[in-house]
């Protein structure tokens, strides 16, 4: 394959006059495909069906410590949850708080009771006059919209191999006592697919931030979410990691049965040091009697353990493995040497990161509509949906079936070359104008 | 029965010796009786296990609309819900969004999103100096507690027969900008029972608010909790009365199912106008993808429709009238004629209040919890927790069983009388100090 920065102008325009062609032919395809979402797919839903067996009207929905999971009560999670969740987020049952049915939103109420009411007895982020979090790039398009929704001004942070820039982090925190946060997708993360490094977490846990409320917003929505038994990331465990560098109430960490069991009714959890539990308590106290303890329970005799749960994951693992190979292999066959896009190689999660030549990234997303497939809107994974590069693409290969998936990462392929010609033939032509 | 007022102090003391043997033997049988909060006995949780058995691994989660309920997404809950909960709430589809398992939730959220964001366009409350909230007394302990952690500065509004004292209520919104909502329970109300008149509801459809941003919140969490098929309490439809009052977006409504399937794993509800649901789905899109479809399906699934709920309401009528004629009937043979106490005769919901002496209250409650009865906090039906006249009492009948409760009523009645005698007596001795 030669790279189409060798080619001659008239190399490009004949290979484009080719490629216009089947991009025609797919447009004539009248196609409906749907990459934009990191949803489940129908087949994965189906393996979860069995959660709608273990309680029936036959069954005692009593806690092993008599708490009646159908009435009022237990603010925090019944115990039976906690421990599952504990073994699932590799922290004690003591340093959980089992939520509802959302991490978003769990994370959502963490950032809006910090602005009403303060961090441990700080004060309230809506009295002061500026407050930011950093933000690794590209990310999660929801955790960014969140801080845009509470006007907190966001800082980006170039992501590398081993997770978020460390020297700019540590540097910004120690020196910005506006800065109360950073978002991070610690492992296969939101969209790159990669993993934090053991370095990058241990400086995490040793960060000196300006701000006594500033928290490491740590979302591990992909803890064990692997495609492979063998192959898998492993991260350490931040809150110990904290503990042990002298800081343990500097994390907040969340996760949720989303992508485990069904999306939208799962079970979703803080994970944090017990000082920083208590200060939750105390407030979430004012917002609710409890939550959902039959789903808790539910999910507690469904998988009957951590070991039930990771047995599970195989299942998805079986179902997601093939669709990340199909994406990656249709990259790598149509795209390999070419010079004009990288894409990352997860080993679990739920996303590929595609970065296009600059100032391509928007372009091959519209190309793509206009032939009957949504990818994720480009800039979408950058605060405010403004990718300073026009380059990144989030790939979420979940939900389309097998065969689907395949002709979608061929019309993406071919939209990228098409755009990619167009950009270098561009850039030569103002080049050369500037050389005239 | 002779009216405590019309004995000798001697005639008391006599009484009170009697008294205090009978509370010495309540004292000795160890009782250990709770009447502190609404909620339903282990009778009406069983009633409600059904709904363990209408969804199945074989059943299919889909909506007629065709969402699979398993899966991500529709942020304002599936249409059946919708249209069950609507008739519920006596409203129409369009104007509900269905959230999770509490209404308490629904209504701390209302209120965060108008301290961080505004209603309507308005300012934020936060950045505004005051903000204050009309509070009918007495009145729900969980709706202060939310007003009070957000600094929002309660005043205490009188209740009568016929709901809040509405001249006053008009008086105060149409003259202080700051004041930006009211806490009404109108049907069946926390704690009295009674319920708003047609007069009271047609006159909060007409306030003229100085507040663009002022709200009524109109918590109807009893509207379908009858205790008999005849004598049921009626209430005008606030939201199509305010907007034949030309005020369409006065008020929020909220509900939920807590109290008719299970505590806890029942679904909320806020149901409004068009105008202010638009306002809420803009920002409630930052917090979720959406809640738990599932449960909201299996809802439908189980009551059918409406017929089907209210029907179910009639088995719960069933286990509760028996509870509240007991409590009522005790009241009666215990303190009718003596002139220490006022009770209310509910038709619905599920708590009885009751009016002690002035100054008695706090006395009273603490003499049952030396006798192993706990009753909620004295004080806890008012802002602050502060009554100022130290004489509500919030008596909640439903939990406990039958042949306790009447134990219970009994040793409340009695510490009554002993705290009645005390207070009655020490009065008489102050006053005749004041007169030598």
């Amino acid at each position: 394959m030669q790279p189409y920065a060798e080619m001659s102008n008239e190399e490009l325009l004949a290979l484009k006059k080719q490629l216009s062609v089947r991009y025609k032919d797919f447009q004539n395809k009248d196609l409906k495909l749907d990459m934009s979402r990191g949803k489940p797919s129908v087949e994965q839903l189906d393996l979860s069906m069995g959660m709608m067996d273990v309680l029936s009207s036959e069954d005692d929905l009593t806690c092993e410590d008599g708490t009646d999971c159908r009435n009022y009560g237990v603010l925090t999670g019944i115990k039976e949850a906690k421990e599952l969740i504990g073994d699932m987020m590799e922290v004690a049952p003591d340093n959980i708080i089992i939520y509802g049915n959302s991490s978003l939103n769990v994370m959502f109420d963490t950032v809006s009771r910090s602005m009403t009411n303060g961090v441990m007895g700080c004060t309230p982020w809506c009295k002061l006059d500026k407050v930011k979090f950093l933000c690794p790039v590209p990310g999660y398009d929801r955790h960014f919209a969140i801080t845009e929704y509470f006007g907190i001004e966001m800082i980006n942070v170039p992501m590398n191999d081993e997770g978020p820039d460390m020297d700019l982090v540590e540097k910004l925190v120690a020196e910005d006592e506006a800065i109360k946060g950073i978002w991070c997708v610690p492992k296969y993360s939101n969209p790159t697919g990669n993993s934090y490094s053991d370095v990058t977490v241990r400086r995490f846990a040793r960060l000196k931030p300006a701000a006594p409320d500033f928290r490491i917003y740590w979302d591990n929505a992909y803890g064990v979410h692997h495609l492979y038994d063998h192959d898998q990331d492993h991260l350490i465990e931040i809150l110990a990691e904290c503990k042990r560098a002298g800081n343990p109430d500097l994390v907040y960490k969340f996760s949720s049965t989303s992508k485990i069991s069904f999306p939208g009714s799962g079970i979703a959890a803080i994970a944090a040091s017990r000082n920083n539990l208590e200060d939750i308590e105390q407030q979430l106290k004012f917002q609710t009697i409890g939550h959902d303890k039959v789903n808790q329970l539910r999910h507690v005799r469904y998988f009957g353990g951590i070991h039930g749960m990771i047995e599970h994951m195989r299942l998805h693992a079986d179902i997601m493995r093939p669709k990340f190979e199909a994406v990656i292999n249709t990259l790598e066959k149509e795209l390999a040497g070419l010079d004009i896009g990288k894409w990352t190689k997860p080993n679990g999660g739920y996303f590929i990161s595609f970065d296009a030549l600059d100032g391509c990234a928007r372009e091959i997303v519209a190309k793509c509509k206009k032939a009957g497939l949504i990818m994720t809107k480009a800039g979408a994974t950058y605060p405010y949906g403004k990718d300073p590069h026009n380059s990144n693409i989030r790939i979420a290969p979940s939900y389309p079936p097998l065969e689907d998936l395949i002709m979608a990462m061929e019309l993406f392929s071919l939209c990228v070359k098409i755009v990619s010609i167009d950009r270098i033939l561009a850039e030569r032509k103002m080049a050369a104008a500037e050389n005239e």
